[in-house]
């Protein structure tokens, strides 16, 4: 499997990343991935479609807010919390905390 | 002049408040009115023409962050910080203190 492209801490760009958080379906995949080390595609898709889901990880890869590797046969993939956090100070959890009514 | 149409706060999405953050107009419209009490369409388009800066208004509005009211023959639009800041407390500072590329 080719590895995946990710954008460099110093290329994210707010309006991007805010985006990629304006969708429910990508806001619950990194508030799970905010509980856990890493997560398989398949932990993460609630049962959605895998077409629906392959887009909403690649808009959060990005948008420098998901990293994904190739384990073998599987993608893992990391909330890039560091990164994010060193970006653009204090936004995930604000934004993390709020409640959704979905 | 028909009186604009607002969510009430209660109504207010998370989703769709980062959403109409998520373009640098928008956020450079929601950062002139973070410091001033109101301020027209005029002082708030940078130039931009109308039929575009009406539509970010329309999102903005949509959202629940921005009131705009009919003054006379011109609109005056400001920020619902109260509004957003009792239903996602802290969430607006955390994105308006970020710094931007743009």
């Amino acid at each position: 499997m080719r590895p995946f492209k990710h954008p460099a801490a110093s290329e994210l760009s707010l309006e991007r990343v805010l985006y990629a958080l304006s969708d429910s379906i990508r806001l619950d995949i990194v508030r799970h991935l905010a509980r856990v080390e890493a997560a398989t595609c398949g932990e993460l898709d609630g049962g959605r479609p895998k077409s629906t889901v392959s887009h909403h990880f690649k808009v959060l890869r990005e948008a420098g807010l998901v990293f994904t590797r190739n384990s073998g046969t599987i993608h893992l993939n990391s909330l890039r919390r560091t990164d994010i956090e060193s970006r653009f100070p204090g936004l995930l959890d604000a934004i993390l905390t709020q409640k959704t009514d979905s």
